[in-house]
């Protein structure tokens, strides 16, 4: 059964996955690459990095993915959609190595970069999800954020499966996660693990029967 | 050297140390007991709970502390001040055994009960600090809360060591305790560590040197 996923989110000790005000120069505004240092020091990002246990959840996000679905302020900075030349933020080698659902306003027609095929669309979450299961041949589809999609996703109960990073650091400003998600734990098996870097991991697995 | 120590303070994921609203029925509003279930379990709370790293936690709360200060909003309900009946939710057998400092706009005299003495005063995080470590005989001083109160010693730099107990539940509403703290793990070491009781203890240890 096709699940859907969430991996190697990061969120501030004060839940913002990401700092303001996002732009070309930084991506994720004043946080700058606070929140991903744990990800920088694993092996799953270089071969340089250490196996741990950082490693051990980082190393999750591709196995048995299909298909990607993120938001257009994942995709690009503040204005991206008039620029007609912009391919997104990794190069001419993105990692997905999927069919990749960049949700817009704005769609424009799909981008083939490498074996990565990004595809352009506005649509509800519910018809996402389908759209990507199928491209994806009915492996999981993950959701990469940001955060105002993952919350999406949640709020519409599409998540199986949340894998969160909690970096301690307070942003104090930027986009939250857990906004008007009142009661989300009544749906999910929670549990806390503590790594020597100094994050959180904090894993989320819906309730087969609801709650 | 007295050190200003918060201990136990509960927070759910999403940042709420209190749900709301804050009532007679319903001290901690619509959050209930479920940011102190992990408290109750302790041998600190019972002599039926369990020894473990949450009571080795809580434990903690009293050895070496001659003063508590609180905000008026955990010395009672909403209105409480117009009751001058009112001697604040722990009976005639207060747990603390030391002067109590209660900020407050609206002073009253002070209120003697079984070795606790509840003192009403409105004054700056400063005043309060000092008249509190004097009247503890310069022993520790212990910050109770509520989220308000701890926020402003945070803010004006007064907090030596924080311990905060991350609860896995989402209230989405109440009063948050990381509000403008933006930058705050600069000035402390963060340890983190998790419970088979499902909460996160993180402690903070202000820097020597500062940072
Ligand atoms: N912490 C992490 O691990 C992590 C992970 C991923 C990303 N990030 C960061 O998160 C930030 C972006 O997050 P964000 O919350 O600002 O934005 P986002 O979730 O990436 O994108 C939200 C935008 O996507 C479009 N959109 C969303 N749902 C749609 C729908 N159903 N139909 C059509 N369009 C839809 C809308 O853009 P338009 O109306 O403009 O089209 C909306 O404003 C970036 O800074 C990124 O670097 C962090
Ligand atoms: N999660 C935990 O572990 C924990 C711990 C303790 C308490 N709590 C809960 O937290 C809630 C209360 O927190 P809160 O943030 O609402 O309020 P609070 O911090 O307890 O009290 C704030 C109030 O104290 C008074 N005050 C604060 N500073 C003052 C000053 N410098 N001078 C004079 N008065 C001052 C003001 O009241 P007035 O202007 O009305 O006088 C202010 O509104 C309660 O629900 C309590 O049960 C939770």
């Amino acid at each position: 059964m096709s699940q859907t996923r969430v991996h190697n989110f990061a969120l501030s000790l004060d839940g913002f996955a990401t700092g303001e005000p996002q732009s070309l120069e930084a991506p994720f505004g004043h946080a700058g690459h606070r929140l991903h240092e744990w990800f920088f020091a694993t092996r799953q990002f270089s071969a340089d990095g250490a196996h741990g246990i950082d490693d051990a959840f980082a190393q999750r996000w591709a196995p048995g993915i299909g298909a990607e679905i993120m938001g257009a302020n994942k995709f690009g900075p503040p204005g991206w959609q008039d620029d007609l030349g912009w391919r997104g933020w990794w190069g001419e080698r993105p990692p997905f190595g999927t069919p990749v659902f960049v949700l817009t306003h704005r769609p424009r027609p799909p981008l083939e970069l490498d074996g990565t095929t990004f595809h352009f669309l506005s649509a509800s979450p519910d018809e996402v999800l389908a759209a990507a299961r199928d491209a994806g041949g009915g492996l999981d589809v993950r959701i990469g954020g940001g955060p105002s999609v993952v919350r999406d996703f949640l709020l519409a109960d599409l998540i199986d499966h949340l894998h969160v990073v909690q970096v301690p650091i307070l942003l104090g400003r930027g986009v939250r996660l857990w906004d008007g998600l009142e009661g989300l734990e009544e749906r999910f098996a929670v549990e806390a693990t503590t790594s020597p870097s100094g994050v959180t991991h904090l894993v989320f697995n819906r309730k087969v029967h609801g709650g």
